[in-house]
């Protein structure tokens, strides 16, 4: 049977919610006390129905399980097939006490969370993340939406889950590009507040590539506290919380230039945090062999060092503009001050920007 | 220049917000003070950009003000029309401290206010409603929503404004018909929770027919009134706020049948709250002459009193069996106990109800 190694709580008052961290969770794990009604929707993908879709459905004993299997990739992170989850809510009658269950990535996460939050102006659901990322990033925090072919998460709710479950086991199936970039979100937590955390990476990255259960279990549990943290001090974006952000504001660009799911989203940001790191140096902030710890890791993670090809100054600025961390038009970056503590700014010199930008082009 | 007539508070806590009511306030009205960034949306629509437009730009002098002007009707609330509010927000780079100002109807309303619940998960917004019905109803209370090809006002959100600005002026140029529709809400005040506001309008429905200001005025004070006391009581709608349902189950399934926009909101309502009150006429709760007493009114503000030619029961039965506020697969009404008292049941007699869909199919 499974095995509970972890349990935090997300503190935010009355929409508090624990994270269950544990091995063989899927398939026994019983959810119902997080289940108000008689129906769940699980929405899911092509690509994980297969294989986790059964186990999940046996973690709603008693309930009224009907499933919506969407088609796997950022690319297809639209309203479109946003709209495949409505009509299955719809045609199977779902009220509004209904619950809907995310099952996949972060994808499926963001849909999913952002269709609870807007059927019929909101319903409770419940994050079952299935890969590294999602696990150590989206499935915290209540962000969810969908991308606009302007930008990414351009449209979207703070939705707060009621519960989410984290099967270690799960990410025995995942391609090593997706460990990579879930590596990438890891590393961030040490990157903006956690130095002892960096020197725990810089000991156990290898273990974490090969994905040895104990290795993951500490760092998906260290990740989803720090994530958190953060997230219990400023709910709403309003000013910490803008530090998760380290490397988005490049990496969104690189992604968005890229097309959605040519690069992966911590594909992107570990480049993006590379370049933090690079212009925070060019700051005064950090000192480069600071900058090259950083390198080394993200080397070490497998993920990409540069921007995509081709990918030009003008790319990247023009891109950036409508990040919507942007306040009345100002560029507004994630950047580090030492390592382990990020902070906000809207000052960078412009001449640091375009150096750091001609640093990471090819 | 203008004249405010009369203002309210909506009380929600750290989300209340202004109505302010009067005579010539488009043009000249000085909305800036609930603008907090440098950038303004209009939200409007092709029928009243040509009407308002301009003067409703000059609420907002000092801010740079962008405008997307949607098509007209209620078939167009749907996710494409929304997305060219999400179109014109990115081409023209708003950021999170963007303000979207929906000028128009009801229609307009629910679309720029859940744009802006949505958009890079959520904005402020600010209503200027210029229809009777969009006045007295959906520009208090928060709801926005577009519609699913399964059912109205499926996706949606929860999302106040930060002010709400009625001038009187602009039902000048308002059809009949639309007159009528937003009769039909300020009488269903009278009825669910304000007797002594039914007994004025028996006395003065005559008046608000012919958009005689004094009487128009009062009424859309005091329509918000009721509606801003029951949604300050229960902002999400767990309970009380449900009553301001009254008519809406027989109304949607009604809307739907005609297909959306053939029949106008307000007079699928006017039709739903007839059979609400014969339906609890039925249940034993009030007489047959109250109920043609709420039927007296509902004629005097020419509204129709039947169902749409060829919609059956079947038809009512099928389209109410999806209708949101029902729970775990059982039909809740809104009727009334007396008049000016609604409730809400899930325990009407099938009989009952039968013999009301049978009283108003034709």
């Amino acid at each position: 049977m499974h095995k509970v190694l972890r349990e935090l709580d997300v503190d935010l008052g009355e929409r508090s919610y624990p994270i269950i961290i544990g091995q063989g969770l899927l398939g026994s794990f019983d959810l119902t006390p997080w289940v108000a009604g008689n129906q769940v929707m699980i929405v899911t993908n092509e690509t994980v129905a297969p294989l986790y879709l059964e186990k999940a459905r046996a973690c709603f004993p008693g309930k009224t399980v009907d499933v919506v299997t969407l088609p796997d990739g950022e690319k297809y992170k639209d309203w479109q097939t946003l709209n495949l989850i409505f009509d299955g809510l719809l045609e199977n009658r779902h009220t509004r006490k209904t619950t809907i269950a995310a099952l996949g990535g972060g994808v499926v996460g963001d849909m999913a969370g952002f269709a609870a939050a807007c059927y019929q102006r909101g319903v409770p659901f419940i994050q079952i993340p299935t890969t590294l990322l999602s696990q150590v990033d989206s499935s915290v925090g209540g962000k969810t939406g969908i991308n606009h072919p302007l930008g990414k998460n351009m449209v979207g709710a703070f939705h707060q889950p009621q519960a989410v479950l984290i099967d270690t086991d799960s990410l025995a199936t995942l391609p090593p590009r997706e460990v990579s970039a879930g590596l990438a979100e890891v590393i961030k937590y040490g990157l903006i507040r956690e130095e002892p955390f960096l020197g725990w990476l810089e000991q156990h990255i290898d273990e974490l590539v090969r994905l040895e259960p104990a290795a993951l279990g500490e760092a998906i549990y260290r990740s989803c506290l720090c994530k958190a943290e953060v997230v219990a001090l400023d709910e709403k974006e309003g000013g910490l919380r803008a530090i998760l952000n380290l490397g988005h504001t490049f990496g969104h660009a690189i992604e968005t230039y890229a097309g959605y799911g040519n690069w992966l989203h911590g594909e992107a940001v570990g480049t993006g945090m590379l370049m933090a790191a690079d212009l925070s140096v060019r700051e005064g902030n950090i000192t480069p062999a600071d900058r090259d710890r950083a390198a080394e890791l993200i080397r070490r993670a497998r993920l990409p060092e540069l921007a995509p090809e081709g990918m030009t100054e003008d790319d990247f600025m023009s891109l950036m503009a409508v990040d919507k961390k942007n306040v009345d038009g100002k560029l507004r970056l994630v950047l580090m001050k030492a390592l382990g503590y990020a902070y906000v700014t809207d000052e960078a010199a412009p001449g640091n920007i375009q150096a750091t930008l001609n640093a990471f082009i090819r």
